[in-house]
């Protein structure tokens, strides 16, 4: 354990803050055409400070889309490698008006920093970056082998980042990979993710006459598309939550008893309290918990057809459309899924209707590793000891395409150690980050690169 | 019969279709509140005209909203009193570019006359008025008693109307009404309606959380409330159209063999070609043609909720809401059925969200006269005299409230006489009306007046 690093990364720290205002200072919004110098410059950014920290290798990568920045530090013989993966673009800021300070100017107040990218990935990746400048800094040498990727596009669903690790599987060889680009499940709550899920979606129209139409000329004899859409959606779930679709849950591994338990023992949302919702509402024989940690999901993200306005017009709109999208678990194909829910549409479709589906590209496979993957224990122990607090194992119902990929095209184990919190904003006006994670997490870093160094 | 009447209308056909132009051209928009002027011009209009036929009374009334004509004629002593209602409002003209002439300048061309209010309903009020011209100058008198009701709102709900046929039933006492503001079933074949539907609707907003959630980290443990609208829609309609909330037929009278004989043979649309559907879907047990004019209807006219913009974004919605209205037939009471939806829509929300009820405060009961009655039978017969053709007897989809009205206020049986065809482009762009059907129709309103007049 390095006394040294802790004591330099304390001395240092308000020189560091500037360092990271710098760095979320830059307009790096990855969706905005307008923003591509920015994006240089947040490359530059970490081209100057990586070279600045001395790895063997720093470079641009051009992909086809905005550059991602790759580097390497090959100097640990003997000792494992680390993949650190993280991101330098961020969402955008709008609505301006409803942030507090401006959203590229970060400020500090109430103990954390605002700014956007703050939490989300800029703040996160910069720890990594300022752990193996102290290490550098204190001991000369970093404790094992890391190659760094850092992308620019993940808020716009990292397209040339697959192509990239896809094309570069020997350049990326690792013993293990890290990514700070997720929460912990409360402030001060030590977090590791040991489970995310997978995802797949589609949209639906459903086509009924060639314009909308006067509903008590046609009522009657027409189909109306809207109800059409309605029943179909109903079919798809019924009153337990349970999704009707058949062999959607083929493949669902059962959830062992132990699990449960360490999942509804998991401090999380108390949902009524923290969305406004009356009452939950989960799959029939499973927990809140346990169904947005571990079970399958299928839900209509949205839904629209006829007339929107103030008051009525009595029509039978010519269409309907919903957008669906399900987060899977393992041992569910994403692609079969899909597959399954087109067939239920049509074999479902209400007669005097057409349904038109426009399948969703994107689909990822859900993650898992073993929550007792020595990694993963090495990982708590440097949590806890950094955070004075016992780890928390949960999985996720979100989905992070990145670690599905990872997992199969390289195999091994992903250890997400996110220092965000619920309160940061993620997306929203006023993201933060507080400044004791700040602290914390190098911390936890320090401690967790040093540990995973020690045996392979 | 009256040959001078006929005579006087065709030798004056120029000048009339002139005096029709001028009508046409005042832009009598009444929902535009820079069209008062407007308004104004159009009713000048109407008490000059009145005047110059030689009414015994012609007043503009006012009503807190547009003003309403009222004229009457009543030195037919022992005739039946007839109760003339249209109005002289017209549906905004936009959009303007689609329009191949401009709406307010009446063009005559393929036989027919273009303009906003051609056919609905300055066109028809005013064949009313040059029939009335013609026997007035023809023979010194009309046949009976009239009494005129021209309003200024009835595209925009003809709000003050019925507060003044509500306070004038004294003085509007009548011994039937007649109405010129439908159209045929087809141009040249003499249509009666004898039927309309009544009219019902709510709006349904199901809420769940108090802002949009991530799917991911939600689902599962929060009733998604596109769906849960979804099972509620699809819950208050079978597969077989029938509609499944509580006590919505209670009242309905059966369709006896006779009328159901009728309907199907009376010329229609067909329903995959007019409109572009594959197929119909009418009520279990029933026909399209007989669903859409004689059973009661539930229809979505709009649904919306979520993400509706490219692509996806992985939210549950805050919420989703559905705008719904029936269509309703005698025996059926409006208020009773709101109710019952509103009732079924309580007992069936989902579990984790809540449901707001916007009543819609617009309603009307349905109409139905006799087709059997003795002045359907003359109106038939005037009707089938002028245009050389069998005259039809249908039931209308759709609602007319003033009619329902007249019919509860003075209990006298209404002859709908309308002279439109499907084609006129009622509120759309480029609305028309066949010259043709001017010339007969006011052929078919002399002898109808006439023959109205025989016996009480």
């Amino acid at each position: 354990m390095s006394k040294a690093v802790q004591e330099y990364l304390q001395k240092n720290e308000e020189r560091l803050l500037h360092k990271l205002s710098d760095f979320l200072a830059i307009k790096s919004v990855s969706t905005d055409p307008e923003k591509k110098d920015n994006m240089e410059e947040a490359v530059d950014f970490l081209i100057n400070y990586m070279k600045e920290i001395g790895f063997d290798t720093v470079e641009r990568r051009e992909t086809g889309g905005h550059p991602l920045v790759y580097a390497e530090y090959m100097q640990a013989e003997g000792a494992p490698t680390a993949l650190f993966y993280g991101h330098y673009d961020v969402q955008p800021a709008d609505p301006y008006e409803l942030w507090e300070t401006e959203p590229f100017t970060p400020t500090i107040r109430d103990g954390k920093i605002f700014a956007r990218g703050a939490s989300d990935d800029k703040g996160q990746v910069f720890m990594h970056l300022a752990v193996f400048e102290a290490m550098m800094n204190t001991e000369g040498k970093l404790p094992l082998n890391v190659k760094v990727v850092i992308e620019g596009e993940e808020e716009i669903g990292s397209e040339h980042l697959y192509s990239f690790l896809h094309d570069n599987q020997e350049l990326l060889k690792a013993d293990f990979s890290l990514i700070s680009d997720s929460g912990m499940v409360d402030k001060g709550i030590p977090t590791i993710l040991y489970g995310l899920k997978g995802f797949t979606g589609l949209e639906l129209k459903v086509r009924g006459p060639g314009r909308d139409l006067h509903s008590g000329l046609y009522g009657g004899a027409v189909k109306n598309p809207a109800m059409a859409l309605a029943q179909l959606l109903a079919s798809m779930k019924n009153e337990e939550e349970v999704i009707t679709v058949p062999g959607f849950y083929d493949g669902v591994e059962e959830l062992p008893e132990e699990e449960r338990k360490l999942m509804n023992e998991a401090p999380g949302e108390d949902y009524p309290v923290t969305t406004g919702i009356p009452e939950t509402a989960s799959e029939k024989g499973y927990t809140a918990k346990e169904h947005t940690m571990a079970r399958p999901t299928l839900e209509v993200n949205g839904m629209f057809g006829g007339y929107q306005g103030e008051g009525t017009k009595t029509i039978i709109p010519a269409e309907a459309t919903a957008k669906l999208t399900c987060r899977l678990v393992p041992g569910q194909d994403p692609k079969d899924v899909q597959d399954k829910l087109v067939d239920f549409i049509n074999n479902n479709t209400p007669k005097g209707v057409i349904v038109d589906v426009k399948r969703e590209a994107l689909s990822a496979k859900a993650y898992k590793v073993d929550p007792g993957h020595p990694l993963l224990r090495k990982a708590a122990e440097s949590y806890s000891e950094a955070f004075g607090s016992e780890t928390v194992f949960v999985r996720l119902g979100g989905s992070i395409p990145v670690v599905e990929t990872i997992d199969s095209l390289f195999g091994i184990p992903v250890v997400l150690l996110g220092f965000g919190t619920p309160e940061d904003n993620l997306h929203s006006p006023n993201e933060s980050f507080p400044l004791e994670h700040f602290a914390k997490g190098m911390d936890v870093l320090t401690r967790f690169y040093n540990n995973a160094a020690v045996n392979k």
